[in-house]
């Protein structure tokens, strides 16, 4: 049997990052930066002005006390946007509005709450055309100097990261309206099984809806993919070959990966199996992991990478996992496309199968968890896997399914938060003991 | 000055969740759930069978041995999918392959590996109609029981869950073509001011592009919004309170909430400021918080709650995050809608504003940690925010933006991978200390 780690490193193997396409920026949110983007021009472009207050020269106000201001000529009105470019001589002072450039001879800018038109007596009031200073400010005080943000030709987002909103925004601040990113892969999903009916139609003896097709597009499209989903397909070998082929030939539209659930076992009627005997390119291979023993892998004859994963709810679900979802990070121009494994510690007890990893769905074993939220899972989730921690900051899970592992139990995989990796040497998993978990 | 939390609860107080939809099972992903989902019948529906192999009488086979084999006659042919009710009677047997439902009389399955259909000497040969079964199986082996996963009339979804691949799975399981969930909020994003040109467009002294309008709409899009943006806004308070209070009437299409930013200091030129003034149920709040201080909040005439956030490109991006993320994921349907905070160590040194919260972008501080990648930002980004863990687990952190914390470094921005919250009553961060960080 092929370890784990084995097969994973086969699928990544099959996967490299897509064509490049130039979008939009709000596009390109989520995909993943396929050129270093430089700033042409300083970051911010001039000094400039971190407050609403005046421009002047320091020196002018270095005498400047509450009880002595200093009275100074205002000799333009600057608001943000303004291309005006007054001199500031000595003695003068432009009014000035946060972002505008700093006027060519002031080298400081006072806040407006330092400030005053003029007074009469004890109380403020206004002075056309000039300015009271109260207090005096240091050389540079509340100017933003040119080059603060990033220097002409500076790199500010390289090629690599995944597009969220700061990167969005950056790229507009260096004057990018477009950027270069992987595509998105598009995946074709298909589910297999006499056995199978679209959900929502009426279910004879022996029938089952069909469940995998609509949970590994989900999966697909969750990993940033566009998904063609297709099925649930007869247990009949040669249209079912017809089918891949012409996925593989682009007849249903390009598609970058095929990803198909059951069929692959040691039974009679083991459609994908049968399918595909006959293609050189791909080799059905036993994997020591529980779920998921039965996988499937290869290329068919036009390039197209095509996973056949077990049937089994549980196993499709962790076979995705783990062997497809990294493979299309990869498409997406990802380096990193492993989720992180994070320490955690059993709350529970149950046996592994001898020489096989296991993949575990697990939960958090705080008893206030709702098994309704997703730790990680989106972006939006607002949920805490922190919630749950031992004593030494590691979370303590337990089971998803505590009555049982079976790999059938689709219904109770929605209340799974992540899964535990358990290796392929531990044959019982005891309260207490160590884990690894990620967050799915 | 109204405190961090207080104004947290005063813009959560503006959203509920939006209106229930009742959509096809893929376009439920990502959204939240509005209802209950039970299953109509148990699951699985029938005792079925978990191997490939021959639905027997468990008593048929008590005294099978390997040298000594039972043969049983092979009453059917039960693939998954069959309808067929074969009585299984003393002394016979039905082929069966995983998921059919087990025939009457069978009361267990033996696997295919443990039968044969003859043997002639040593070896085993076929035998047409008859199975040889080498080794006894107990009551119930290999039989998934009917309710196993769920009894007739559980609840297998709860509303209010955020709606992952495995929800889809369930959903689709037990018979669910679609989902009633809280429908996106659509948000309409403005920036304004009249030193803003579109990015990309030819800037002459004193402009720069904008990137709020587009950094604003990513982070709304990547909260689960729909988003309408734009801008940039001349700084004419007349037009611009036209432009919200058409939005305000659904005539740029419905929306469920407005984000401005800049315009809301006290300057000469704050348009947002000005455009409200006289909308009563539009307040401006000094925050204490940096950045950020200058904030807006209310709802215009028709019911449409409006955010206007301060301009300056960091300020936008932590207020939306601290205080318009949270009212968009409530308006999702979302009960937790906080991102979880979590334990770090500073690894830098920094002042904070006497009396006022402070929202500091920080980095993982790890040598190796690669600023082009945001650990959890999306659940496709496979970063690690674990990797750079100080010795009691928590991760060391250091501020993104090293030569300065200014609020106008949008480029440095994007090298970000969360936000520190420092308390009001801390004015000095020194390496060693104990932060509290979101990752973003």
């Amino acid at each position: 049997m092929r370890g784990l780690d084995e097969h994973r490193a086969a699928t990544l193997a099959l996967a490299t990052p897509l064509p490049t396409v130039e979008v939009h920026l709000l596009d390109a949110l989520g995909l993943v930066l396929a050129e270093d983007v430089a700033t042409p021009e300083a970051l911010p472009r001039w000094d400039n002005s971190a407050m609403d207050g005046y421009a002047v020269r320091a020196a002018d106000v270095a005498a400047a006390r509450p009880d002595a201001p200093v009275r100074l000529r205002v000799v333009a009105d600057l608001a943000a946007g303004s291309d005006d470019e007054p001199e500031v001589t000595p003695g003068a002072a432009a009014r000035i509005m946060t972002g505008a450039p700093v006027p060519p001879g002031a080298d400081a800018v006072v806040p407006v709450e330092l400030t005053a038109t003029a007074v009469t007596g004890g109380a403020w009031e206004p002075d056309e055309g000039a300015v009271l200073v109260r207090e005096p400010v240091a050389t540079g005080a509340h100017v933003r100097c040119a080059g603060d943000d990033a220097a002409a030709g500076d790199t500010v987002l390289r090629a690599g990261a995944l597009v969220g909103p700061a990167h969005v925004a950056a790229a507009a601040s260096v004057g990018r309206s477009t950027l270069v990113v992987h595509r998105r892969p598009r995946v074709a999903v298909v589910s297999t099984g006499d056995e199978l009916v679209p959900p929502g139609e009426p279910l004879r003896r022996g029938q089952i809806p069909d469940s995998n097709s609509w949970l590994l597009a989900a999966a697909a499209r969750e990993a940033g993919a566009d998904v063609l989903r297709l099925g649930p397909e007869r247990d009949d070998p040669a249209a079912l070959h017809r089918l891949l082929r012409a996925l593989d030939a682009g007849e249903h539209g390009a598609v970058d990966a095929i990803v198909t659930s059951g069929g692959v076992s040691a039974g009679a009627y083991d459609v994908v199996k049968a399918a595909l005997a006959d293609e050189p390119g791909v080799a059905f291979v036993p994997v020591a992991v529980q779920p998921g023993k039965p996988q499937g892998l290869g290329r068919l004859p036009g390039g197209t990478p095509v996973w056949t994963l077990p049937g089994n709810p549980v196993s499709s679900a962790t076979s995705f996992e783990v062997f497809v979802r990294p493979a299309l990070l990869r498409m997406r121009g990802l380096v990193d496309v492993e989720r992180p494994r994070v320490p955690a510690v059993a709350a529970d007890s149950w046996s592994t199968p001898v020489g096989r990893a296991q993949l575990m769905p697990v939960v958090r074993a705080d008893p206030g968890a709702d098994s309704g939220t997703r730790p990680g899972a989106l972006a939006s989730d607002g949920a805490d896997p922190a919630a749950a921690r031992s004593g030494d900051g590691r979370v303590a899970v337990r089971r998803a399914t505590p009555r049982g592992s079976g790999s059938h139990l689709v219904a109770r995989l929605a209340v799974a938060q992540g899964l535990a990796v358990i290796p392929a040497g531990v044959e019982q998993v005891r309260p207490g003991d160590s884990l690894e978990v990620f967050w799915t």
